[in-house]
């Protein structure tokens, strides 16, 4: 099975939802408490994706809304550097600043973080700064959970979602979920079910599909037998190290295996894994190898220092492809 | 056309939402500044419309958030003495108190209001506290607009549709605005249009419907043909003393007539039109009987001066109809 | 010992803080819950003391802010009505209203209130409202301790004490304690010893003192050796149906008798009191005739139906301390 | 004039307040958007005065609240490892984080600050947490204007404030004027004067003194007049490079001068100057040779990179007076 797009379509993707600032730590294997130096990088998963999107050669736009101090302009300038069209990020002018993660790469397996989103920019893009005719000029909208946490990111998403089926775009939801801003397990799972209902591919780890569906230890036959009674027609749930599954409407299921890697930290994996998986959706291949690209980009960007900057190449994807095949 | 309901369910209908207290001016012809007396009622429309229903014979339950003081427990007691299922009615332990209505009667054109609806009980339920057990046991969910304006009221609000939905239940919407509550019109517009589009039946005053578009001027025409593409099979909409329309899915169209009466004040009017509708539709009546029940039952209401105590009987409503036939 | 006042100002009293609705229960003898005809009364303590002070034939003005809606100008022309100078009431433009109080009357000994305070205008007072120009105008500043109770009132009463203090006006503490708008005990302790402390008269129940010091079964000796090391040089403290007890800075005590009579209710007992005893101490009666004065008020007002229209005259004070000789 | 100490208490000096996260740019001569390193240091003026106090030699103690993550950790520790009693510094349970400032060194004249203070942890430092018996231990109570900018922190101040006095332990007032966490200029005026009346010494710039004031342009004359009726007994007042000035209430006037230096940013200045000036007072100094430490220990501070961990020794100090007398 393929996806269809709309190839009339001036943008191959448009993210909705946060953009924001990494620092990550500039000495390795220690923990935060005891690392003096940070490096800055664009961060938050929606961002991620169209920047990992745009490096693979994807035609991306944003919609999210910035700080209006230095951190808000560097975002928007390394966004428009690598290719992202910005002309519908917002500034904010009520003196909201853009979310923080600082991290810590302590070892493989830990890596704490620690976020600054209060009040942040983000979640301040209302409705109104949602425009019809820039969504619809696009084949996909790739929508973040997080941007759901609060109003009125959530009715601006809300409504971002309306427009794209209205006009046929694809609504990619991905879970994304960052307990950090949620009022309530209730809550989350109100809002996720409701876009996972309305969306056409859904994409996100066990944990997340449990916290849509307000559970512990959910199956994922029970899972794609509830969303398939609504709108997805490709759903795809990760399960870590053991890889990950990806299954149609048609009643298909392909299994993705991970990459060995030399792991630096962990971070990033995701939206790597996003950004490369659609890539190969809205380039034709087939879900198999949709897969592998987005497993082969994720062991990339694991390996390396950011999860932006260290965004890989087509070139650089299939290569590892290659190797491992 | 007729609606179907599933006929082996315990109650024909479930209200969700607002139950409040109304102070009526028990001195007439005068401004609320000039009137010293005050006469305490049951209100809002989701409550006045599940006891203007427990009054017409439906078996009626609510689930909803009171206050843990001499009027939740007025509120309480009320509801109970009509017949009303209250096991689902939740006791507010945070000190949220119910709205408030002041009303003047000055003169049937003029009859100002006024509101205490800061932190009320009822925009606090929550999610959890709406139980999928219950919902499934009626014909009806009765959804209040002014019940989404806030979290975690809308949240409550969503999941109880999505239930409904889950199991079966005909979700009625009755557009039910207030602005007091809203942060936006867009943010109105977002949740008018979610919820109505997964409605089975839309009730509303064509300026209603002009607010869940967004719009002004809006046409019947148009709200009908987007409302038709999604869940609705019947949309009703008043256009007050000119009548109201009612659409079915399948491309009928009824008009109802407004009752000559002698006004007292016009509050309470929606909520009794809603109850006597519903109860005929659920008794098995067509639509233009229906359409009757309703201009009967407001007209009576008018001329009262309660909107909760006001509630008539199904014997002066056809007593109402037979003597304008 | 008689307190000496700027006889040259404009103003006898200038109340600062909260003026509000009264909803008193028009039947007699039954819990709120039953209570079915509510009679409207301007309330709040400093507007009943202002109030109180206006029929006693002071002249009075009031420093608050009131809603721009029917309540708020009904408490404007009734204010007006008894004489207050209303020049400084400013009418809120941010939909904030007054509070509310609901009372039943169920007998003597049992009263319940149920008060509606959630973002009331009173407490929305800034300090920008507050006019030095006002202020020097007048021998009494009469300050209620709820204006403390939340940012910006707070700081507008912060202000116009320190006005007070530099313009030679006496600052007259009624601590007036009402839980219901304080964050904790501890925030209260800080804003009324301050307050108290930068006062020259100060007038509370020993638990409104107790609430002052932050701790329980505090002695009166304690309280007034505290206090007399800073402003205050009267310390007015009430042990209900005991009768209260005046301490001047230069050592003096006296006690003042509770009168018998017929209660109706019990609120408004405070408010009539202050108003008589600071009446008789601005018309230069000693101590011990103002004590009387008090209280003799106090009871006139407890066996009425209100607590500001109920206010009594000097002849029936006067008649009641004859009788009682 | 000398100040007389308590000089048989425990600590020379306990500051109350913030201590935040400095993220300082590592790449010089150039702006913030540019900038992609940065270098974390304890931040904050209180705490900053309390490590220059105790690298001076000065046994300090600090009240505050710092975030329970790693932030928080590094801050505890860096000041307990610089011999700061950390006994009553408080670890946030309700998920606040400590403040950040990230700083550009783009050239001496330009020094652009960025500040994270959305609920910040020391803002919500409670009246609970202040301890009598810690601050009677001390000579110096350190209270820094941006505590009083919010509650509960503002009334843990006032409280502190009001047991030093009452302790005899000196209240050092240092405006420390941040507009961000303020509501208004006017509710700044308030606190700032109502602290400043009750202070022993106050410390702050010009401008910050029209803060207090609220107006613009003020004149030191009129300034120490008013503050001169209340309990200040030492006022100084900054004016940049033209240098400041120390006024007593007996009536002596002394000017200190600014030190050149190679300014490598200006923030910390502040800081450093108040840390040496209380050092050189509460070691027995006269005000002329407090005002010299105060202009040296900016002076080293303004030529380095952070404002807590370069903070000078007495020795770099007297170095620097002697080699510039």
């Amino acid at each position: 099975m393929k996806i269809q797009f709309n190839n009339d379509r001036e943008y191959d993707i448009i993210a909705i939802g946060r953009a924001c600032i990494d620092l990550n730590a500039a000495e390795y294997n220690r923990p935060m408490e005891e690392t003096m130096t940070f490096i800055k990088y664009v961060g938050g998963s929606p961002a991620n994706i169209a920047i990992g999107g745009a490096k693979l050669g994807l035609k991306a736009g944003f919609i999210g809304k910035i700080s209006d101090d230095q951190h808000g302009r560097f975002i928007k300038k390394y966004m428009n550097d690598v290719g992202i069209d910005t002309s519908n990020i917002v500034v904010d002018k009520e003196g909201h600043k853009v979310g923080l993660t600082f991290t810590e790469i302590k070892s493989p397996e830990e890596c704490s973080i620690l976020m600054y989103r209060e009040e942040v920019a983000d979640l301040y893009l209302t409705p109104s700064e949602v425009n019809e005719n820039y969504i619809r000029k696009s084949k996909i909208l790739l929508v973040s959970g997080t941007a759901l946490a609060k109003s009125p990111s959530r009715e601006a998403v809300l409504k971002a979602v309306a427009l794209a089926k209205k006009n046929d775009v694809k609504v990619i939801f991905e879970l994304d979920y960052r307990p950090y801003s949620w009022a309530s397990a209730d809550e989350t799972a109100v809002y996720y079910s409701l876009v996972a209902e309305l969306a056409d591919v859904v994409i996100g780890t066990r944990d997340e599909y449990d916290v849509m569906e307000n559970r512990t230890d959910g199956k994922n036959e029970e899972t794609i037998n509830y969303l398939f009674n609504h709108s997805p027609e490709l759903i795809v749930i990760k399960h870590g190290v053991e890889g990950s599954y990806a299954y149609t409407k048609s009643g298909e299921t392909f299994k993705g295996q991970a990459y060995k890697t030399k792991v630096l930290k962990t971070f990033g994996a995701g939206d790597s894994y996003a950004s490369a998986f659609l890539y190969a959706l809205i380039t034709g291949k087939d879900i198999e190898t949709a897969l592998k690209f987005g497993s082969a980009s994720a062991s990339i960007v694991v390996s390396k220092h950011s999860s932006s900057e260290a965004m890989p190449t087509v070139e650089e994807i299939e290569e590892l492809i290659t190797v491992n095949a």
